[in-house]
C-alpha cells in the first residue's frame, strides 16, 4: 500500500520479498523454498502463524505454497502434465485424510471476460463424480474409495445479482461437502509472473482479491468448511505497472509526495485498464486444462496412494 | 405413451391436440385459441383445473400459455421484438403483484450443447438488478417500485454432480426470492414447432422434461416458493419422428404389435439421436435474445402499468 | 437415389455395399478391407478404375480409404492417437515423394454450424510452417528435409459470397502448393457410422457433397494440382432416417409408388432438418483434434521414414 | 519515434497532434475537423497532398477520417446506430460511384485473439449479397442497383503460413472486386482513444499497423485495386503507457538518455504486452456490430440516394 495507490498484489510470496530485500525475519512467519529440478519448479511455502505475522504480510492466517513455473508460459504437447503433478502433490496436503470425502469444486470469474475465465474454464475440464457414487456407489467407479468431486461456477455478481458467498454458503448446506477448492484468477504486481505461477492456500479467497473483485472472503469462516484457494495471476493492473516505472526514479521522493505526483500521472481512464500478454485467450485456456489435470490427478483414488 | 416408447412432449397444447382430432372436450381441462393479427401470434391457454385433468393431459394441475409465432424461426433486425413484448404481457400476469417483488431467473441446460444452451443464453442478455437495490436501494434505478432480478445458471448434472434442485434449494434458503422463472429448452413432438413455440406456465419444470432431462420437479413444492416455466423445443427425438412417419401406415396393428414392430426399427443408437434445423446454432441465439428482453420488459417497472 | 428422395451418401464404401448385400461383383471397381487390431480400426480401401465402375459406384474415378473406428465416438485421454497414426499412415500413401513439397490444407464449412465446424477445426489445430520455412529456410526447422504447411478456412458462400472453388484458385495460382488435403464434414446414410469413419480420397470433394452442399467440384481438373479429400460424416439427413424406417416396411412397393408415398410422409420442413447426437459439439471437437494430430505426423518429417 | 522505443501508433490524426501543440501548419497536410451534435461525434478530416507531408505525418499520402465518439464505449440498446450512420456517410463518399459496383469486404485479425477479432467479427455481421446477384441477377434483390458484397476472413500468418497479401492477389485476381474495405483492430498511443475512434483511409492498410502487424501494405500498388481501410484502437502498447508516464518527467534530458534510461525501465517480457480495459471482450462484439451496420448501410441501394 503506497499512498492512495495500492499496489495490489493477491500472491502472499510477493509480499514476503518485500522484507526478502532487506533480509529482514518476519517474525510469525516461517518461508521456505525448494526447487524441483525434474518439473522445472520452484515452490515457495509461506505459514503465517501469528496475527502480527498475518498484518505484517497483509494476508490472513494459514498456509500459502506458491509454484513457480516459467515453463507454463510455453505451450506444450503433453499440456505441462508434471506440473498438473506437482499440483496434485500439494492440493493433496491441504485435502481431507478422509479417502472417501467430498470436495465442492468452485470456479470464480466471469467466463465472458478472457483473463477473468480461468475458475469456469478449470471446472469445465474436471471429472465430476458425486452423482455417480451417490446413484451406484463407490463400487460403480470400480475403487475401494471413491473422493467425491462436485462442482459449480457461480458467476459474478453483475451476472447473478447476488453475492457469491450467498450462493456458496445455500449450495454446502444443502449438499454438505467435506471441503471447498475455489479456483481463481488473480492480479499479480509483477509481469514477470504472469500465466507461470499458481498459488494453492487453505485460507480461502480474501476480499478484494481476483480479477473480479470479491467484496466478502470465502473461507471457513464465512461458509462453514474449511476453503482451499487455488489461484493463478492473469493479469497486472496497468496503474501498478506505471507505478514500478517510477518508482525506481523517484526513491528520493517523500511517500506523500509520491502519492501526489502518481495521482497526477496516472489518470482515472488508466483505473479500469490492465496489463495482458497478447496470446492470453490461448494461455488461459492451457493453463486451465494443467491446472483442472492437477484436481483429477489428486481426486483420484489411484494417486491416493503416493 | 404408445407402449414402451413413450413418444415424449413437454407441450401441454400438444397433449391437447390429441382430444381435439377426436373433438372432445376434456374434462377439468379449459382450453381458449386467440390470434393476434398485429403480433402475429396465436396464443393458446390451457388451465388444467382439477386431478382427473391432470391425468388425462399428462401433466400437472395449472396454467398453461402456449405462443407459437411461425415468424420467430425467420432472422429479423429488431430480434421479434412483437414477441417479447407478448412474451412480457403474459409473464406478468403469472408475476406477483408486488411491484417491489425479487425474482430468480434460472437458466436451465447445458450451454456446451447448442440445442440445450437457450436457458444460459437468455440469463447473459438478463438485466440483473438484485445486487444494486440491495446496495444502493430502490432509488438508485431512478424508479419508485423496482423487481430485484437476480439469476442463476446452475448447470447440468454431468458438468456439477449436483442436483439442480439441490442447488436452487440452497440459493433460494440463502437469497428468499418470492418467485423463480426457470428457462429451458424442450423436446417437441412435432417439427412444424421447433423454435417457434414458446411454453409459459405457472407449474415450473416437470420430471423427465428438458433437452437433458431433469429428475425431479423444479415446481412450488419442491421449492417453497412458486415457479414460473419457460420452454421452447428446439430439438425432436429422432425416434419421434420415426414414430409418426410409421404410425399411420400402421394404424391397422394393435398396440402391441406396434410396439414390437417399433422395437425393431428403432436401433438403440438411435436414442441418442435427436433432429435439429441446420441453423440451429444462430436461431438458439436469436430466439435467446427475444425471451430475454421479454422477461426485461416484464420486470421494468416503465411497462408495469400496461 | 431411390425415386424423387435421393438418399444421400458421400462415403464410397457405402455405395459398395449396396453390391455386398447380393454379393456381386462390381466391374472396373476393387474393394479390400483389413483389421487393425492393435489400432481396433477397420480399413476399406475402394479402387474405381474404371468409368463403367464410377457410374455404378456414383463417385469420381480414384482411391477411396475410409476408416471405421468404433472407438472415435467414445472420449479418450490421448485423444484417440492410435487413430490419428492410422490417418498419417493412409495420408502419406497419398501425398506426393517429395519430402520437400508444399501442402495447403483447406477446411472446408461454416465455423458458426458445429455440425459443419469440422474442417474450421481441424485446421486450428495445425502446424503451419511454410512462413517460417520461406523466412528462415529449412535449416530452421532443424531437419533436412521439411514439407511446408499453410492453410484457409475460406468460409462457405452465404459468408463470403464467393464460391469456394474461386477462392481457392486465387490463392492456389499466388502460392502454388504441390498438393491441396481439404477436410469436410459429410453426410452419412446410417447413423451407425456417424462420427467414426473417416474417409480419405484422392478425388478431392464432389459437388453436392458436405453439409453444406458444394456446387463446384474441388480436385485436380478444376484446381490444376492433386486434392486429397478427408471427409467424416457429423450428420444424416432426416428424410435419410424415415425412408430407412419405411423402406423395409415396403419392399413390396413398386419404386415409384414408394416414391409417391415418401412424398407424403416427408414434409418440406423435414428437408433443413438432420440427426445427430445429443453430444455432437463436444464430438465435433475431439474429432478434429484427432484428425489435425494426423495430419500433424503425416507432415513432420521424423515420421516420413516410416 | 524515440530512439530504440518507437511509440506506436496507427492513426493519422495522433500524428498530427504533436504538430497541433506547436500550433504548426504542417505543409502539404490539410486538417479539418467538424462536430455532429445530433450523432455526438467529432470528425477530423486529415488530407496528405505531397510527399513532405506524408513524411511529416509518417503515413502514406492519401485521406484519413477519424471519427471520436466517446459515447462508443459505453453499452448502447441500438448499438449506436447514430455511429452506423456517420461510419455509412464516410465509407460512401470513399466508394465508387458506381452503383453496381461489387466489394469485398476483408476482416484481418486472429480470431482467437479477442483484441485482434475486431476484423472477422465485423464479417460475421455483413449482409452478402454477390453470390445471390450473380445467381439471379439484380431484380431478385428488388432494386434497380445493387453493390454486390463478398468478404473474406484471411487469417494471420501464424494460423495460414501464407501473407495476408498473397492470399488477397489471388482472391482479387479470380473474382475481380472493384474496391477493397479491410478492417482492422489498431494499436493507439492514448488510452482515451481506445474503442471509441473509427479511421478510415483510402490508403489501406500500412505494413507494420494492425494489433498483428502486417510486413506488407494492403493497398492499391500491392493490390491493383483501391483499398480502403477501417480501422479501431483496442490496444495500447505497455511500452506506450510507461513511455508517456515518465516522458513528462525526463523533458529536461537528451533523447539519447531517455533511450538509455527507457531500456533499463521497461524489461523484454513488457514487449509482448498490452493494455486493454477490462471488458475488452464485450467492448469487441459491440464495435464489430457498429461497423457492420454501417458497412450494411453504406452497401444499401435505399440509402444510396442520401
Amino acid at each position: 500500500m503506497i499512498g492512495r495507490f495500492r499496489v495490489r498484489t493477491d500472491l502472499a510470496m510477493e509480499n514476503g520479498e518485500k522484507f526478502e530485500k532487506d533480509q529482514v525475519e518476519i517474525p510469525g512467519v516461517e518461508i521456505k523454498k525448494r526447487y524441483n529440478r525434474a518439473r522445472e519448479v520452484w515452490t515457495t511455502l509461506v505459514k503465517i502463524e501469528t496475527e502480527q505475522g498475518a498484518r505484517l504480510m497483509e494476508k490472513p492466517m494459514g498456509t500459502y505454497v506458491t509454484m513457480e513455473a516459467p515453463n507454463l508460459a510455453v505451450p506444450d504437447e503433453e499440456y505441462h502434465r508434471e506440473i498438473s503433478q506437482e499440483i496434485a502433490r500439494c492440493l493433496k496436503k491441504m485435502l481431507p485424510k478422509d479417502q472417501d470425502c467430498s470436495v465442492l469444486v468452485v470456479g470464480l470469474g466471469n467466463r465472458d471476460i478472457t483473463a477473468d475465465a480461468l475458475g469456469p474454464m478449470v471446472v469445465d475440464n474436471l471429472r465430476i463424480t458425486r452423482h455417480i457414487v451417490n446413484e451406484y456407489g463407490v463400487a460403480a467407479m470400480g475403487e475401494d474409495h471413491v473422493i467425491r468431486v462436485s462442482a459449480l461456477v457461480p458467476g459474478v455478481m453483475a451476472q447473478t445479482g447476488m453475492e457469491t458467498q450467498e450462493i456458496l454458503q445455500g449450495v454446502v448446506e444443502e449438499t454438505n461437502p467435506d471441503v471447498l477448492v475455489v479456483i481463481d484468477a488473480l492480479a499479480a504486481r509483477s509481469i514477470r509472473r504472469l500465466n507461470c505461477t499458481i498459488q494453492l492456500t487453505d485460507t480461502g479467497i480474501s476480499p478484494g482479491s481476483g480479477v473480479g473483485n470479491y467484496r466478502t472472503g470465502l473461507n471457513q469462516e464465512t461458509l462453514k468448511v474449511p476453503v482451499i484457494g487455488i489461484g493463478v495471476p492473469t493479469v497486472v493492473d496497468a496503474a501498478t505497472i506505471i507505478h514500478d516505472a517510477v518508482a525506481e526514479l523517484l526513491e528520493s521522493l517523500e511517500e506523500s509526495e509520491m502519492d501526489e505526483f502518481l495521482s497526477e500521472l496516472i489518470s482515472p481512464s488508466m483505473m479500469s485498464m490492465y496489463v495482458t500478454p497478447k496470446d492470453i485467450d490461448e494461455t488461459v485456456k492451457r493453463l486451465s486444462f494443467t491446472i483442472s489435470e492437477g484436481l483429477n490427478l489428486a481426486f483420484s483414488s489411484t494417486s491416493q496412494s503416493k
